[in-house]
């Protein structure tokens, strides 16, 4: 079944530096994950709730638990953890999901 | 540009209780909502950071904001939003996502 890493973003202080970083440097550190399906990027645009939590979220699929597994482990996610840690440690949330 | 809603539940205190309910009352609410496209339940499996900080998380797609605010306006809708608020008020964030 189909397994997808969730990241979730929330605001940060310069939005636009930290998209120029996101689209530029980061999702093609990304797009080379081996065993990567598709990464599919989100803008928040809102919430019934009131203020949303997040302002971005990005979802990243993958065909199975050995595929994600895998993939983990390369060096290449490896390359795109580093860089997240650097420019988004304190406003990401990441989460691990399996399609039901 | 797909419109999704997006449900992240924390863990409830009685977690077979609340899948019972969100299995056979919620989501046959939620299936019932107008231009609702698809809806993927997922559960959350595990975090690179530690505990993940949810448990399940569903997305709800609809083919554009047009379609999506007619959704959010319907009965249907205000039905399921009911059971929701009854249910998993304190454990529930919603989002409101646009795919890039």
């Amino acid at each position: 079944m189909t397994v997808k890493l969730i990241a979730l973003y929330r605001k940060p202080d310069d939005v636009n530096a930290f998209l120029d970083h996101y689209h530029n440097v980061h999702m093609p550190l990304v797009a080379k994950t081996p065993h990567l399906m598709k990464a599919v990027v989100n803008s928040v645009i809102g919430s019934p709730m009131g203020e949303p939590p997040y302002f971005l979220m990005t979802e990243m699929y993958f065909a199975d638990a050995l595929k994600f597994d895998e993939a983990m482990k390369s060096p290449e996610n490896r390359a795109a953890g580093k860089d997240l840690m650097g420019f988004a440690k304190s406003l990401v949330t990441l989460i691990i999901v399996e399609e039901d």
